[in-house]
């Protein structure tokens, strides 16, 4: 589990600060939320802006929480912007600070974007645009994306949304999780990890949604890639989940038909990296699930108000686990 | 109303043949179906292959019935391989002739054929193969094509397999259309075209899937266009339904914030045709609703039934209406 939720009556005491690049408009937010004046933090760890009580316990919000703070016994909660925690984590997490997440509408944004990318693959749209500014008319049967299967790579909140999407335009969703085989929900049907084997040559698309933890790292490598039967392969997951290498080799084979990638395990990529390199392959920029103001301070009103409570935030981060 | 059912009997007497461009699949379809050897026609209308009695009532399944057999009094069944007839009735369709035609699943088709473009639009897909091409990295936040409202014209089979895909994504559907305001189906709304000045300026996307009659050539001009505000714009109907010239004002203005074009007044367009001028408009060369062969012979089957069952096809042509 997360850290518990906080003692009573130390939100009431707490001072707010927003971290770097985050808007005026969240802290205008926060500060409405929380009736008091919001500071901002910078990448030092310094603050700045009208404080409370200088021993006052500290929640902040933003993109990272800088190493001098860290070691601050006052920081109690930290509120991520974004929902990809696993960088915030990396060398560790300090003992008793609660973690949460943005997760916000980024669901149902990804889902979108994965629906978009898989209908365009089926539609053929890069061609018709590409004879467009050609000049060309050739008329080129599409595909149905209805009734053909996608295998959905984590079955969390995004790894869900991406199959409800999918969903609603007939195509029928394989999830790949662990935990029970839970029936119901946007999966037609639920393996774990090591069951996938028999799905592998028969998916029309294969959808990375995982976080990247120990257990995730590479994972898709030669052997589930190799065993691929001309699947599109889209990762809206993390970039350190797939090989690069090996997914070079499986598009050379013709095991993926296609790559559409948000993500990379190194962001951004150099003029000269090798994901440039990659035959039938498209780079969205890590586009497909970017924050709203809005859903910041939506996910972080939940979490104020469940520790106002006594609960645990739904958006905790379970830190042995990584998300 | 259509031609009646044919006079019982006739189809046990009646020869087949298929027409120009209809695979051998079809004609052995139609073969096992009807129990009876299947003949082809030619362009002249010349009939070769195993012919029954010379006086047999014919059948004929293509895409075009030539000069030659509209005066043919044995005709008395036309079933066309594509759901636009526009063409066959050119010059009025011969008096007694059932005319019938291929819908299939291209309803589905065109409905995820809409859904595909109106989503890459949203996810700014042509950006993000623009930049990949040129190895450019940049986050581009996306649009929800959820939530927002578009107008589809044309409420029979094509505009509701249209409002069916796009509502499935959550985007809210207005058909604009004949007939009575049936509540249920697809649509969220239903309106007249004369009702449909008040949500020009509410859409986010246009779709026409208009048949082409006397009503509606040049439907799209420029009144209708210049109240949309900043809408993109789909033709999955008929070319002749919309004034390019007209679009293209809109298109200069921001009225028309995109254009995805599968079908022209004139098919092919040469190099030089005005539609190649257009700015951020597509071409997509009548693609999105391409009929299968299976297509073609299940709706066959469907008519067959009727017919020998004493019932108008379901997708009898009413000639005087024009679909």
């Amino acid at each position: 589990m997360s850290a518990p939720p906080l003692p009573a009556g130390l939100l009431d005491r707490a001072t707010l600060a927003v971290g770097p690049g985050t808007g005026p408009a969240v802290a205008g937010e926060l500060a409405a939320l929380t009736g008091r004046p919001v500071l901002a933090y910078d990448t030092a760890g310094r603050l700045t802006g009208a404080h409370g009580a200088a021993d006052a316990p500290l929640v902040l919000v933003g993109p990272t929480l800088p190493p001098a703070l860290r070691g601050d016994p006052r920081v109690r909660w930290f509120h991520s912007v974004n929902a990809g925690v696993d960088a915030l984590l990396d060398g560790g997490w300090p003992a008793g600070v609660l973690l949460t997440r943005t997760v916000g509408r980024m669901g149902e944004r990804i889902g979108q974007y994965a629906l978009a990318w898989v209908l365009a693959d089926c539609q053929g749209v890069p061609g018709h645009l590409a004879r467009t500014a050609a000049r060309t008319w050739r008329r080129e049967p599409s595909e149905l994306a209805a009734g053909q299967t996608a295998l959905v790579y984590g079955t969390g909140r995004i790894g869900t949304a991406v199959a409800e999407a999918l969903r609603a335009a007939g195509v029928r969703t394989v999830g790949v999780g662990r935990g029970e085989h839970a029936p119901g929900g946007p999966f037609d049907e639920r393996v774990t990890a090591e069951e996938d084997g028999a799905w592998l040559g028969r998916a029309r698309f294969v959808v990375d949604a995982l976080p990247l933890t120990e257990a995730t790292r590479d994972f898709f490598a030669d052997t589930r890639l190799s065993a691929l039967g001309g699947a599109t392969f889209l990762n809206v997951g993390r970039g350190g989940t797939v090989s690069l290498p090996a997914l070079g080799r499986a598009l050379a084979a013709g095991q993926v038909s296609a790559a559409v990638l948000d993500v990379l395990a190194d962001e951004p990529p150099a003029p000269g990296h090798p994901v440039w390199e990659l035959p039938r392959t498209t780079v969205t920029s890590h586009s497909a699930g970017i924050t709203a103001d809005t859903d910041i301070t939506e996910d972080f009103r939940a979490g104020w108000q469940a520790l106002r409570e006594g609960r645990v935030p739904e958006l905790a981060v379970r830190v042995g686990r990584g998300y």
